[in-house]
């Protein structure tokens, strides 16, 4: 049985080449986990220890983290962990019956939405969230048509993985699907990449109408994070909303990378001055507890409830609460968000810098913790072998990292939250070396 | 904007008769989540704390808990706690990097199933699972059509509500799925319930295939709970399991209710000889926690493979496996499943003999530590006001439960597993009291 690989995964073909150590555990693992057994790296890692930035492998080894974004407070965190045992010690039930907690923390958090968005419902996973708030766009839409961007990927249930092209390994999206370029800064200029989203945004609009769909919904996450992640310029993404809405569709804002602060804002949606009907939130929510949720207008969830009961049985439970609650804590008093606007800008300059001491480098692109670097060969076009070997010679200069986009050719540096200078010279000085030793 | 009611819900038109304080958290939680709040009982509950069966509302009253069957090994379980703070603080991270304890915990996990179940996939909730698990038996038989009983819930994402024929409020199924009626021991002798239940089978295999849809699974939980609880006799859903499988059908085994112990065996399945080819895990398996999963057989698992990439971030993290590690140590060291069974066994004796000197009483069925009390009026038909009385009646006498059933008249209890005769003997006083109450 041969496991499918992925971006950036570890060929279980070479299992034999391991250290005996690690070899005994992937074996295992594929024993165990069969074909959904994806690691990363060509030598797979084993992490013991985790603090802020930095992750430690069972021999010692400390690795910076530039890929995890659920840890998005960092590693380990002790605020976090604290909660969420106080919290467990004490009770933790489903959310039918009242807690205080649970309203103290969907209060604190509705409070940093536009005044619109003021229901949440809670769930455990940003797939759980997307479902849910496509299936809500759907009844009070009464149409079926979604909009996404080519390598999105929303998550991991059946209705999620067809609005997620880049999960389909065979075949293509259904035809109520339909999708459309991600922004394109190496060949439309910044002046006009709102007009050219909102021109395929249009086309994909006129495409469901005519198919009789009708559009329900244009989803995409703020950062376009699979896509290669792009960012700007701020305000791109407002005119191919305002279409959806006159075509009677929604805008649901997949703020599960780019939310909690990632951007330098609380949420990525802020960025681009418009306002979305639904937010869907996940990851970085409960720093690795399992927390995620929509936030929506109150109409457009009743329009929902009317047709399905929905609960969750362990969404936003009190140890969730406390999870989140400690996450929203750390964020502030550790004045994270605007950690992740200097580290990120001071980040992105000093890797443009390299540009003019390396070759390879075409784009460096982002805004706050979340930067994408594009790799591209001597032709300037997309280099995904360059990618892969630079991923992996930064695990050798113990720098954690993935890639991103159609090509594979983006690296996406998305650290913890609390990567400061320090990590980001760390980085830098570890992109170089990688690039060198690769002759470029 | 008014929330739908559900079962045994509270009805916020009522809010303002709630004493100051439970009111205001009702308001606030009525704001907060809109239509989906939904709360329990005639006056909601606001709970502070719990220990072992019992939790105290923040009145400081203490409740017997007979319906949680998420904190199995019991509340605030100070093993599962502890687990979940040293496993947070050393690090959380997703697992496609090495970690030997999500390795040791899915060895001793599959190591309590049938050897060909030797693949596990984590995921975060059972409607994660079940999802993943009609998705495998999609891909695996090429067919599409799904046989599940009338009352069925197997959770909440778009595909799996659409296979709970509980949940729709409006319209119904699609015509890929196809209801059959639980087990009926009012009007079925028991000898006689395998063929029914296989006649019942047979007939939307026979549907499907004539729709074009074919069988690829039939989904159930193998103790029945939002039908009624029903569990015997043992054995009888073994024709019915062989029939979908000469017609290229899978049988999936839900034991997110019945799992981890509470039938007196670990798994619902075992007690009627048969062996599913997937089993989906969820409420109990993290004492809480969110950590769920799908059990199969390998090339079920490797077909889907090459179909979608799937990747469940939170799902199976290392904090995830720690719990479910506590919650198999407390199974074990605490002998909770042959505490189910006995308790079960004392506590259906107990409330049989209620029949005696009671009225409204017309069955008492289940197994281990899920029971199934159906309630009738004077003509022998199924009560539903009765149960709705007999739940709020249990509530002053300081007892949790809920209802099930087509008809919401069965009552479900289904405590934590370190219930006892103590707590049996409190739950029968208390049911008595009640009934007395109403003049049953």
């Amino acid at each position: 049985m041969k496991p499918i690989l992925s971006l950036n995964a570890f060929d279980p073909q070479q299992t034999d080449a391991l250290d005996p150590h690690i070899k005994g555990e992937a074996l295992r693992r594929q024993r165990l986990f069969g074909a959904a057994s994806v690691l990363f790296y060509r030598e797979p890692l084993e992490i013991a220890r985790g603090e802020g930035c930095w992750l430690m492998d069972v021999r010692g080894e400390r690795y910076l983290d530039c890929y995890n974004n659920v840890p998005s407070v960092g590693h380990g965190h002790p605020r976090v962990a604290e909660a969420v045992y106080q919290q467990l010690k004490r009770v933790n039930t489903h959310t039918r019956y009242l807690h205080s907690l649970v309203n103290d923390y969907a209060e604190r958090l509705l409070a940093t939405f536009p005044a619109s968005l003021s229901n949440i419902t809670f769930t455990c996973t940003g797939s759980e969230s997307n479902d849910l708030a496509l299936r809500q766009a759907f009844s009070f839409t009464g149409r079926r048509g979604v909009i996404v961007t080519e390598g999105a990927y929303h998550g991991n249930s059946d209705l999620v993985t067809a609005v997620s092209p880049s999960s389909f390994r065979r075949g293509q999206p259904p035809r109520w699907v339909k999708t459309i370029p991600a922004p394109d800064p190496l060949h439309v200029p910044a002046t006009q990449q709102a007009e050219v989203f909102d021109s395929a945004v249009a086309a994909a609009i006129q495409a469901l109408e005519q198919e009789g769909f009708g559009v329900a919904a244009l989803l995409f996450d703020s950062i376009f994070s699979s896509d290669g992640v792009y960012a700007d310029p701020a305000g791109f993404i407002a005119p191919a909303v305002e279409r959806v809405r006159r075509h009677g569709g929604l805008f649901i804002c997949d703020e599960v990378q780019p939310g909690f602060g990632r951007t330098g804002r609380m949420w990525g949606f802020e960025r681009h001055g418009v306002i979305p009907d639904l937010v869907t939130l996940g990851k970085p929510m409960g720093n690795g507890f399992p927390l995620a949720g929509v936030v929506t207008r109150p109409a457009i969830l009743e329009r929902f409830c009317q047709e399905v009961g929905y609960f969750n049985t362990f969404g936003g439970s009190p140890a969730a609460a406390a999870a989140g609650m400690a996450v929203l804590d750390a964020l502030e008093q550790e004045q994270l968000i605007q950690r992740a606007q200097q580290s990120g800008d001071y980040l992105r300059v000093a890797i443009t810098r390299l540009q003019a001491s390396h070759g390879g480098i075409g784009a460096v692109r982002g805004v706050g913790l979340f930067t994408g670097v594009e790799l591209l060969d001597e032709a300037g076009q997309p280099d995904e072998s360059l990618a892969t070997a630079v991923i992996n010679g930064l695990r050798d200069e113990k720098v954690l990292i993935g890639a991103a986009g159609p090509h594979a050719n983006v690296l996406k540096v998305r650290p913890p939250l609390c990567f400061g200078t320090v990590e980001a010279d760390f980085f830098v000085q570890a992109l170089a070396k990688s690039l060198q030793r690769l002759g470029r």
